[in-house]
């Protein structure tokens, strides 16, 4: 078996700081229906090409009139109008009104030509053929005037704003029936082992199952991604090159797991540097240390370690803040908080970095680690803290910053955790 | 215009509790890979078949050797081991290991027969066909034994739990490749109205464009539902009752829009008794007035106003929560904090519930309602409020609970607004 060595490690905050320089915002751009647009990112500003409403929009069923005509109306001296027609919402009273007139009014309908104001049934006295006003009626009551909504030119949507109700609702009010959205970033997710077979396939002796295709999937959908997985490669360094080459042709960005470190069937440190520039090898953290990074025309190729829980704690750490960016996402994907700690935790290695992930109980933090080759080490943890190299052992009670993941990954979608204080 | 009126409105508070009494969480479930799986809602309790590692791993890359034979090695006085073999992660040792031999083992690799501790290279002195070790090995150590990720019969996930790349990463670990979830509710959104143009079609003289279709429809896929959205109906009573009853058959729920006032065009307050059970017709509140609902073999019919602010603000205080409720998901949709007010706030009508739509500025809440037919309204508005009745005005700095919606639709991706205090 050959023996190989890591060179300099880089400090953990090093490697998401190369890496998220290197993160290019995918520039793609599609265009999305308004029904499927909710959450994605505008790729335009859209402005309003009319005013809305477009016409004087009753806000109520009621009576259009003149309020000059109400002016002088009283419960002793009511003034008497004509009803000379009713307007729908879709409908129109084809003249202008004159004076002593009145037409009945839905919600919604254009308010005649001539009419100021419109009174509700509630407020007049209901006769055959006309109505009495026992009050005058202020001018512009109960219109919505034209423009009310928003006016020809007013911005609508910003480019890169994500898409919430509210102003999708204003695109289709204007009428427009799609919008141009940034495309969502694609990640190949490209698994090697000769140990490794497929969930479903039958497991060969010394063999285990492939689980960081799922999890890795899990974490780019959440962060807006599109993920691809590939099956597993066989330890083939020709192979794997060539599965990466594709992998890279059809993605923004491509996760390769296991094969990462420094044994003689790790493949990766030697091919990365053929596809690209080197960003590093050899992360100065625990678990995950045995990962690999380089920067191949303006895309990222990333070689995570294969172990189930090193993967998956990399993918939060390190990868969840370069997939917001490749997706036009504000923040890193969690939010820091100042939790205390329930119990001791202990640094893993001298000189490294160590990534403890965290469930929070009755108001406090506790690791749930339990080996990075224990796939269940992360099954629980909504959050996560790195403790910098020499800490040595962290004792219960003692305060930490948290960094909570932000929903749909972790708890927040019910506020931060109890006793927890968001760091400002 | 014919003229009717309310009977007697229902509070606020009653009418959501009867439309969650009502309505049934979806059971129809469906099996979906475990790299889409991601957020649904397990439909079943999963089990482990198989105890994971199901073989003795070495955690480390190193010799496995047997700890007897190093219980007196010393600097002065080193233990020579024969090495005998080598195994990586896929491959197989084919012999118990005998007294004095050793076999360079890969991470991730079957410790073989005999073997009972694993000493990294770093440790050992190598020779051409040798080892040899300075201090006694630990029995035991970086080895995984069998089942330490978890044994046959162990829970990996839970019914009615919603899937987190964790879980599912157990569940790949174990070989399962798909999980039987829960189906998405489907929900059909129905707009009635001569008046209503879809966007992107050519509007009529004293016509508007049809958004409530998107409103809704982003807040249903918030929730986790499909939705299913339908042109707009024109004011047919014989048209729109068929287009509903052929929207009840495919839909879990559905949401008919406009037409469900009083008004002599609005056709909901006749057909839905003829569809199920009334559960009422008027609320209380305002925005959001004429709204009605019934129950129709196990199903809901909810006829919300046309106005496309009362309609999105019904949507989230109102349906919101019934939408998770046939979504399995918990909690109504909203965190509720305390908050301190930006400005004023006036009851809209006396007697009746006021739903404000808030927005956060500097830690601190103000109401976005510019009127209930304006779309803008809620276009910024990240959290809500509802006066009881009587309350008239009030007053800037008032302290208040807003219903802060959670992710995706507000903006608790990034923790609670500044300058508010979760709710206990």
């Amino acid at each position: 078996m050959e023996l190989r060595a890591f060179g300099r490690l880089i400090p953990a905050e090093t490697a998401r700081r190369r890496l998220l320089l290197a993160a290019r915002p995918v520039s793609r751009t599609e265009t999305v229906p308004l029904e499927t647009a909710f959450g994605r990112v505008s790729a335009v500003t859209v402005r309003s090409s009319r005013d809305v409403p477009s016409f004087r929009r009753a806000t109520w069923d009621g009576y259009a009139l003149r309020a000059a005509d109400t002016r002088r109306a009283s419960a002793a001296d009511p003034v008497r109008l004509r009803v000379v027609g009713e307007v729908f919402a879709e409908g129109r009273f084809g003249r202008r009104l004159r004076a002593g007139e009145t037409v009945a009014i839905a919600t919604g309908a254009a308010v005649p030509a001539g009419a100021d104001s419109v009174v509700i049934f509630e407020e007049v006295v209901r006769e055959p053929t006309s109505i009495r006003i026992v009050r005058p009626v202020p001018r512009g009551d109960r219109i919505s005037p034209v423009g009310d909504d928003f006016h020809r030119g007013e911005r609508l949507v910003r480019s890169g704003e994500r898409l919430a109700p509210g102003p999708l609702g204003t695109l289709a009010a204007c009428g427009i029936p799609a919008v141009r959205v940034y495309s969502r970033p694609i990640v190949a997710i490209v698994p090697n082992g000769n140990e490794l077979t497929s969930p479903g396939g039958r497991l060969r002796p010394g063999g285990i199952f492939e689980s960081n295709n799922t999890t890795l999937a899990a974490v780019v959908t959440a962060a807006g991604g599109i993920p691809r997985t590939y099956p597993p490669s066989p330890d083939d360094p020709t192979r794997i090159e060539a599965t990466l080459r594709i992998a890279l042709r059809g993605a923004d960005l491509v996760l390769a797991t296991g094969g990462s470190s420094v044994g003689e069937r790790d493949h990766l440190p030697r091919i990365l540097p053929r596809m690209g520039r080197l960003l590093f090898h050899g992360v100065a953290v625990r678990p995950g240390k045995p990962t690999l990074a380089a920067a191949c025309g303006g895309k990222l190729v990333v070689g995570l370690p294969g172990h189930p829980t090193s993967c998956l704690s990399n993918m939060y750490w390190l990868i969840l803040p370069v997939l917001r960016r490749l997706a036009h996402a504000s923040g890193p994907g969690w939010t820091d908080v100042r939790a205390t700690l329930g119990g001791d935790v202990v640094e893993l290695s001298p000189g490294l970095s160590t990534v403890v992930p965290l469930a929070f109980r009755k108001g406090r933090a506790y690791s749930t680690f339990r080996g990075s080759s224990v796939v269940t080490s992360l099954t629980e943890a909504t959050a996560f803290t790195v403790l910098s190299p020499g800490r040595g052992v962290v004792r219960a009670g003692a305060l930490l910053v948290a960094h909570v993941l932000d929903p749909p990954l972790g708890e927040c979608a019910d506020g931060l955790p109890a006793g927890t204080v968001k760091v400002p």
